[in-house]
């Protein structure tokens, strides 16, 4: 249980730091006004100009692309990663998605955004060399962007066998029909592709009857019904999007692995991006704890500091604990990816994926909270976060289904 | 204690749950669907003209003003309330707002919202026959609304003798300045008066410094300067807004009860509102528990609906017994309220105000969980409701102060 | 919805209120002191003589017998009860019983300590004439003693159909096999009859197959093995035994009701006294949440009283609250006992069942912790009232059995 | 951050391991069995030979003071430590101390047991040769006990100021008078000294006015005025007991490290005490999670295993989520100890001391409820567990104290 980033993993977190420091705090709140404003008036669909901008800054200061994973990146690293060298492993890329889990832009300016991380990883493990060139590439240079299509509005989606879209082969291409929800990534202008989850032979075995098609965005048939919020927010420049597919057509070689073997690629693609997921909400839980902090050091009632009054003094203490037993889960659960991959980490993956969200819930609250009315305007990015943590306990599997495989991993050490 | 309504309370509820049902419940889909619309293109201030529609059906049906005070209301019971009868206890009047809460829209078409209703109570018991002429007869009319200024941004206004804003005599007039924040109901069109609360006098005891002015929305000086969020939610067509006010001069017959008086008037006017909202919060949470149980039967997830999964029905029981423990608490403040007024029910309605936003929050969060994305989105009123009640735990006294009151009571026990 | 004691319920509550303040407060911490020398050096199953002396002076104050039904008390009240009336509702008995609860020996003075209460009920519901003059009237008159034996430590006994024990017809004579533990009120030697539930004939519908039986302590075969421990105390002098039956032969008149007829008196049985038990559990919590506050009043550490510091005050506030709703859901589900008997209160009942025993719980332990190490040990009686708490959320249904049966009675009004 | 045991360790943790399913488990239920003979029949607080014979039997395998510390053991690690070697990190301590904390007598055999842990760490850094020769050697050799004595019953003692003890120099003479509770280990008959702490010099600052002195148990003026309960359990053979101390004279050179010392040792004794405290808490925690998956697999209610009922897999995962935090946060601590000494790792301890005790009676409560009631007797080690848990939350600090700490350095990062 060695939980130290490499030193080199040390000197790109430092220097994150110092990117975040100089470069996006300045610029942040600027940044949501000016989203704030094109909301009302503009396309807050088109990422504003400033993202552009940092973007290439990033890239310039080699900080790009730092999610590629130490052991699918291959030449990809030397190409579009940092600093010429290899992709990171989850333990040295952990602290990192830490630290641009405190800003709402930080993910994307490194191009380390979810979903896309998710879908390039998915291209580097299971994607053809065309589909690479074709997709993987454009992405890796941040010229495109990506959905991901799974959650269903018909039917319970954390039993992914309820799905009922098709992608159901015909001859040379792969027939694709359905309604997906959930699409995170689709409002954005530069998304230009879906991986798309469909039914393709309900007589196979419980786990080979789905497969992954790459779906242009562009391709007929496809239509983005309307976009979603989120405890009213959308979530853009990528938010989430209601997509219909009806008979859309895609050539075969569109499809990721294989037929049937969609389970396999999302099993490969949740474990990584969960982690990711996780180590964002720690980063998000301390900027709360430290904006409770201060708010209450500096604002007074009854002749007192706030955090001097009542049981205060007690939630951040609290706080504290939570969050660092939590960041100590999700560290495991990268150490344990890291030795032996997802069958290695099917606990701590699913452990994390209930603490970390819930812990940041609860502190991002307190947050709130202390800060009074405050908390819950925009005045301060508290209630983005909540909605964020609060998101993240139904994404990617809600709380209910990962305690399950909790528990039964548990029993089963027992019969 | 006895909790039961008179059998005329008992008829008006009957009577307010048909109208529910019969007119409310049919339109209440169409008017979220066409609000959203109007935010987008249109003006989401400018109440939708179903509501007009709705109160004019609810006044003929006699169910309108439903909240005047048994206490207080007087002859104006019999000239704008209903049946021509004297106003309601609080307990007769409890289940009845309880039904309101189930529903967006039921309050105001009721004329029975907040923070209107609040200040006719405050007109009612503390206005001038000239102040009652003006502004209560077309508030009781449903013509005009209004809105209440009391937090601000600057300080934490948890503690009242923060506040910055002031109330200075000049000859016979006020001149009012300052700013206050989350001003609810400041964005409606019809709003034509606020209730300010400013500093008159520093030098006076702590509870007799500051003064309540009724301050009309177009006299010059008075900036609606944005209009807030909370949780990505702007609450049209009342809104909390951000208010400005320099050297806003009205003449002193604008002050109620007289200077110095603004503390015994919101003592008095908080219990029976605090009631209200909690009883409010009763009926979001029943209605929230009930969409939790439809959707857990309805759909399925591993071969059983999602009620028969993991700890869903545990969840259940815990929701209907805190919802009836919660209810029973508010029903007790109402009864000790109707018994002796607000100084016999200090600490019940402190109780109340911490126990019931804090229950409807974990009823509502576990209602959006078992609807899954949905839950979060605007396609069920949930995302809303959370937000409502999460504002209670803020909004007229935050938690800690209720329950640093209660505590103060129980300890002056033993001393 | 009237919780209001009738006058006469009213006096009688403030007359064991002056008996437990002028008779049994003076002794309690005698008591408790002689009770553990006798566990020492003597006998402490044997009522140490104060018991009898106290349980004298209720009869002569007419305080006695106060639990019996008003519905099934018949003559029974007139000869054994108070002031020759009749049995007392749910409603008036429920503030009676919570004050008998913060004493430990105040029930068995009064003669309205469970399982006794529970047995008698059972005799002047569902007992012969013959069964009720040989054993209803001397525990009536406070001579004897009962037990009942329905746990079984060989299954999970929250579900009685598991239930191994029997009790078959042979002729004019039942033959009683079994083993049962948690049969309260064993160990006293003044107990002369248990209340034995056992399967007579398993091919009988579900709630037809098993039989109660009045069961002589002193009958062949009846075996008491050993006396339990909960959380290391035997609550002596009734005590918890385990005993084992070994052919023993009782008349068929030692029959409850009928054969088959166990299920429709246990259910019978247990309303009633489940409201005894959460009354008295008010009770305790009120007498702990009373020693937090004096405690914390007058112990300083860091400068001010213990109250004082962290979340001392939120905690005391939240207890007080707690209680107050818990009471109030207990009054309710007395309440819709006296209105429509036990199956109108079904849900009522399990609701109470779970929210008495662990607000208990929660709030006893706050006073353990703010009494420090004393807290735990026996100068306090804080201990033994945590595992009274404890023990309540196992005993007569645990808290899984009840959520279960408070959520499909909730999922039903939807179906 | 690496919590990986050396290799020496990890031997010394498998061969611990394979002592205590080898040794330890077959008699541990015989040895539960004969203290409950002793106690009621014979004399508890005199040691079961069995623990000798074990004791004898961990000393051959070179499973022996395994607690040194690395730091500060020196010469004695070598003469009455394991394998000739060195002492052990907090790190690599830490799962040995987990292991031990699954037995009630594993502490005491392997002689790693609190108090004599502690007391034997401070006179190894502490200690005067004369000292060490006297006490050290004896106490290292399993041939004596020792009791610790600072809890006072007059006063808040989680504040150490208000300590009213006294230990008054008087020539070459210290004279010790007061009265101490809570005295750990007392007892026992072979326990032989107490390291006693009292106030000598109320004129010197806050951190220097109280001193440590060893004093014989037999000197003239010890009396163990009484032995207490926590929870009704006495937790022989060591036991907690109530000691005055009545002009009792000891040799200055009985003061450990010098007059006034007595914080700074207590500062030093506290951490990595704290640490193995919190993880046999670990083990404890971790042996009920065990017991509850296993009984709720054997045992079935309504046709199906106890697991699958209601909320329980939800439970069995969230103590497993809980145990897996709290092991890395106390890894966490012992390795921020070894970095640095207490000094570096005072939020850290601070932040265990609250989080394993609360997590430990969190899941033991789970395991006795899952239990039903024979989880509660002493069948089961359930009880016990859960008060050697619940005592933790109040002994070396209650939880509130080390909440304040946790806060008090989270605030000092913002000022």
């Amino acid at each position: 249980m060695d939980f130290a980033p490499s030193p080199r993993a040390a000197d790109l977190t430092a220097r994150v730091a110092a990117f975040m420091a100089e470069e996006i705090a300045p610029v942040e709140a600027d940044y949501h006004r000016d989203l704030a404003a094109a909301r009302r008036d503009g396309d807050p669909w088109q990422p504003l100009p400033v993202i552009g901008e940092l973007k290439q800054k990033a890239r310039t200061r080699g900080l790009w692309n730092l999610f590629l994973p130490a052991e699918h990146a291959g030449e990809y690293a030397a190409r579009f990663g940092t600093d010429g060298g290899t992709g990171l492993s989850n333990v040295d890329y952990a602290p990192i998605a830490e630290l641009t889990g405190r800003s709402a832009i930080a993910p994307l300016v490194l191009n380390c955004n979810a979903p896309d991380t998710g879908n390039m990883e998915v291209l580097l493990r299971y994607g053809s060399q065309e589909q690479k060139d074709r997709w993987l590439e454009p992405l890796l240079d941040g010229r495109i962007r990506s959905a991901f299509g799974m959650t269903e509005p018909g039917v319970a989606s954390s039993d992914a066998t309820n799905m009922e879209a098709t992608a159901v082969l015909d001859g040379d291409e792969v027939v694709v029909n359905g309604r997906k929800w959930w699409t995170t990534g689709i409002g954005n202008r530069d998304c230009k592709v879906i991986i798309f989850m469909g039914l393709s032979d309900p007589d196979a075995d419980r786990h080979h009857r789905h497969t992954m098609v790459l779906v242009p965005t562009d391709a007929p048939g496809v239509k983005v019904e309307r976009m979603l919020t989120t405890m009213g927010i959308q979530d853009e420049p990528l938010g989430h999007g209601e997509v219909s597919f009806t008979d859309v057509r895609v050539p075969v070689a569109n499809i990721i692995s294989g037929p049937g073997e969609a389970f396999a690629i999302a099993q490969g693609r949740l474990g990584p991006g969960r982690v990711h997921h996780c180590m964002r909400l720690i980063g998000l839980a301390e900027a709360a704890l430290e904006a409770a902090c201060r708010r209450g050091l500096e604002r007074t009632a009854f002749g007192k500091p706030l955090v001097n009054l009542g049981g205060n003094r007690e939630r951040i203490a609290d706080a504290r604990i939570a969050i660092d037993a939590t960041r100590l889960l999700v560290l495991n659960a990268a150490w344990k990816l890291d030795q032996g991959g997802p069958l290695n980490a099917l606990s701590e993956v699913s452990q994390i994926k209930v603490a970390a969200p819930n812990m940041a819930q609860q502190v991002i609250d307190f947050a709130m909270q202390i800060h009074g009315g405050a908390g819950l305007s925009d005045d301060f990015p508290l209630a983005d976060a909540w909605t964020n943590a609060r998101t993240l306990r139904l994404a990617d599997g809600p709380d209910e289904v990962h305690r399950g495989m909790v528990a039964r991993l548990e029993l089963a050490k027992h019969r």
